[in-house]
């Protein structure tokens, strides 16, 4: 069995809403040291299998197939053989 | 300057509705070796100071002020410090 971590994040140049309404929140709090925030979206997905390639190549075809939009986001994987 | 990394998570114990709705999409899309999804929101602050200690007490003051719902999601915090 297989744990992947997935970030997914806005691409650089891709200006980020939430982010955006988080700083100024944090900024109205009192948080004047902020210089930035960026929000993105964390995937944890426990996958059957005992090949890491194999779940490797599964999880970056999820990805592209369902969980990223590759015009505006990139995304990491980390991916941890964990016990069944 | 110091980034935060801050991930959140539901609990253990909490439904996670959306993470549910992904698993039934990827099954429909044939991954049918899905065990589980679980969902999370991914936070990166960049902040500014010279102080480990101090950016860290921040940041999990941040957390507990406006990003976390302590009720039901928990969080991680990693800090590096980086180039100005």
């Amino acid at each position: 069995m297989f744990k992947a971590i997935i970030t997914i994040t806005f691409k650089k140049s891709i200006l980020d809403p939430q982010g955006n309404a988080v700083h100024k929140a944090l900024k109205s709090l009192g948080y004047e040291d902020v210089e930035d925030v960026r929000m993105g979206k964390h995937v944890e997905i426990l996958l059957r299998g005992d090949e890491p390639q194999e779940a490797e190549t599964k999880i970056k075809e999820m990805c592209s197939n369902l969980l990223v939009n590759p015009v505006i986001e990139e995304y990491q994987v980390e991916l941890v053989e964990v016990e069944v």
